[in-house]
């Protein structure tokens, strides 16, 4: 089974295959599915839907073996499949980093939207293929799969930062992005 | 002129530019010429000639806007030319982190090695298109030509980190890299 490394990480060459999305020497994959994903969409009850009409796999994150730990500075490949959920995108949970560290986000393949929120502002960055975008300290960060095909982006961030995935639920990301009919439709979180 | 953003760094799209190699917003671009890389090579001599015969330059390093501070995860594009001398492959000045922090290279064109020292064991990766290069906390650094045209990579490192050139020459890298009949010849650091 893939794991991650245990510290100290040796100097290692990683196999980034833009073809096959996958980081080798591989560590844990992570799979949501739609019930992982409580609170996350607008419409409950079109949540429950999904979850009871076969409660899909939403997105994947393929991690390298560099582990989630102070210092380390591990890579993972995130896919978010193609879908609506009562008009709303498909998206991953979203996160603040409880140590407020940056961060990259890499376009591979497909098109998305990188949602972002310090607890005042909000801003949304388009995502594709050869787009770095940029999340600065602080900001919490959601990303969305705005198109028909699979999304997929290469993270870096330091292993130190954590995840807080409670401190999206409470304060949202500010806004939720829609399928409009000329592209992404934000509409405030509230709504 | 380009330059690093003030903290703190709005989020942004950065655009990575993989066919001219510039990453946009820009900051500044850093060009080290052979006059630049005093006490590099083995053959002081042959050092010396190069810069009498014009002082090529050696090796670029573009940055996006986002700065080399604390929490922030700035990015970079280095170009070695390609080149050797007295037999000694074209190469980085090569740094240790202060603050010692983890640290990507990803190939982007042209084949390279990344040689890391950690004061005791040296450690050689090769690098071509695709390979991520994992640079552990507390390795010095250094990345090499060692093919017959320019070598690119992307950089991706903690903004707290710090550079320390110094530690490099006084320590060396463990071993030199010089052209060999079949690739590659690493020789002791001393020799």
């Amino acid at each position: 089974m893939s794991a991650y490394s245990t510290v100290p990480v040796p100097p290692t060459a990683i196999r980034f295959d833009t073809r096959n999305l996958t980081l080798e020497p591989a560590g844990p994959t992570l799979v949501r599915r739609m019930s992982d994903l409580d609170g996350l969409f607008a419409d409950r009850e079109a949540w429950q839907a999904a979850i009871d009409d076969g409660d899909p796999v939403v997105y994947t994150v393929a991690s390298s073996l560099v582990p989630e730990t102070d210092r380390e500075l591990p890579q993972s490949i995130t896919t978010i499949h193609p879908g609506t959920t009562a008009g709303e995108f498909w998206m991953t949970k979203g996160h603040q980093h409880p140590e407020h560290q940056g961060e990259i986000y890499l376009g591979l393949r497909g098109t998305g939207g990188l949602l972002m929120f310090d607890g005042t502002e909000t801003r949304y960055l388009e995502m594709t293929p050869d787009t770095i975008g940029y999340i600065p300290p602080g900001w919490a960060h959601r990303s969305i799969n705005t198109g028909d095909e699979p999304y997929s982006f290469l993270a870096v961030y330091p292993g130190g930062a954590g995840h807080d995935y409670g401190w999206v639920l409470e304060h949202g990301l500010g806004k939720r992005v829609y399928a409009g009919r000329s592209g992404p439709d934000l509409r405030p979180f509230g709504s």
